[in-house]
């Protein structure tokens, strides 16, 4: 998907939505688990109810790594039956030298090798510029580089200063020019409006992913105001507080409302690019 | 396993060897490629003619995971069989927000969850204390932080002047506080030898996870002039040098070879630690 389709798609449901399918076996409804593979019916019911609302997908890999090799058997059929309309995303924050890092690009992009074919794959920068180009090499896909994180560990390196920037500044500046704005996105915590108007200084084209609205505290509005470029240019992700807005029968129902709610927000925040 | 046992394996085996597991299925001898589960026979092959001249073992995970669940199926596999006396390292790379972090340590060091127990993982800095942490809370295993690695990439960020420091100093200094010497250890690239005194001088009692050695161009004999404490302080990684270093029937074989030879310059630099 390139950047014009992506916003495409934001146009036309009017939405820059992403629902971040961090399902935790620990933590769906009980009813659920009585079902051969509990992970995939949760997402499929969130899935079916919520793809109108949204522009995009992210499973967190931790949460299917941590159940061994039936998770991977559960996120491989949860890619399957994500529409193909929608923009999907590994968020995996590999990283390794290029040699290894072409095999997680293989893992995460390459049917025929994993069995599964994201859009996108979140990558640590720390390695440098030969642990992310690997990935770019695959035509039509995507890197999501971690620039600012919203955690509070995201002070201990991200924050500190060299010479003028802040380190994720550097990473920015320095990254920019390994992909183009139809291969790399960057994360950026969205507990740190302040800062999105000086990454877009850095960035101003590049589609940036904002994790952290909702239970994690970020205001939509802000992210908005300080980040949003003239095609959009932002993919906000809600997990908990769509996924896990019920946990009754009715889960797949009041996820519905709440991604509905925050698409009716984005859609009155897109006004002029409708 | 504590720093002590380790060291104790070390004098007993008169080696601080790690053999890297990175098997990569388009690389294992042909006559391998009709067994059931080819990467598991590799692997089985060369543990069985390697392990008296290693301390610990090292699957890079990307290996296994660019098969998608069969992969995590022979990595599962390949855990099982390593000695009990040997050091097992999950190189993995991970790094996420504190919630998501305790479910890549489920995966590698939970075996009711995941399939897997690994005495260690590796881990990337970028996103802080509470990144690593949630790994720490496992009793009994190892983190092994990422400082500096051996890559061209390492000069992008890792490198780079922080007041006084560089970005990898920096890391040293803040995260040696988050544990201690039996549950941190630091992945030091041993294309930078020189680098090694200045690491030292920071963490002059941790453990030491040296990749590079062979194939990636190190000297052993520097890096334990450089590198080796009184505890020796140290485990050298070599992968392809080994397991790739016959690619016929005689593959163990010819493994064991190059494992032994680097096991004998290990004795001799160890000298006066046995």
């Amino acid at each position: 998907m390139t950047a014009a389709e992506l916003f495409g798609q934001i146009q036309k449901k009017k939405s820059f939505l992403c629902v971040g399918l961090d399902t935790d076996i620990q933590r769906i409804p009980e009813f659920l688990k009585k079902e051969k593979d509990p992970v995939f019916e949760f997402n499929k019911r969130i899935i079916e109810a919520t793809h109108e609302f949204a522009v995009a997908y992210k499973p967190n890999i931790a949460f299917y790594e941590a159940q061994g090799p039936k998770g991977w058997e559960s996120l491989q059929k949860t890619l399957e039956i994500i529409p193909k309309d929608c923009f999907t995303i590994a968020d995996a924050k590999r990283g390794d030298i290029g040699n290894t890092s072409k095999l997680y690009a293989r893992a995460f992009f390459d049917k025929e090798a994993s069995g599964m074919s994201f859009d996108s794959v979140t990558v640590a920068p720390y390695m440098g510029e030969d642990s992310v180009t690997p990935f770019l090499e695959f035509e039509g896909k995507w890197v999501i580089l971690l620039a600012l994180t919203s955690n509070k560990g995201s002070s201990d390196f991200q924050q500190i200063l060299v010479d003028d920037d802040k380190v994720f500044q550097k990473v920015l500046k320095t990254s920019k020019n390994w992909g183009n704005t139809d291969n790399m996105m960057y994360v950026v915590g969205a507990t740190k409006a302040e800062a999105l108007q000086e990454i877009r200084q850095i960035v101003p084209d590049h589609f940036l992913l904002v994790p952290g609205v909702g239970a994690q505290g970020g205001s939509l509005e802000e992210v908005a105001k300080n980040g949003m470029n003239s095609q959009c240019g932002l993919l906000v992700n809600s997990s908990r507080g769509i996924i896990y807005a019920s946990s009754g029968e009715d889960f797949a129902e009041v996820a519905a409302l709440e991604a509905e709610k925050l698409q009716k927000e984005m859609a009155s925040l897109l006004n002029n690019l409708l």
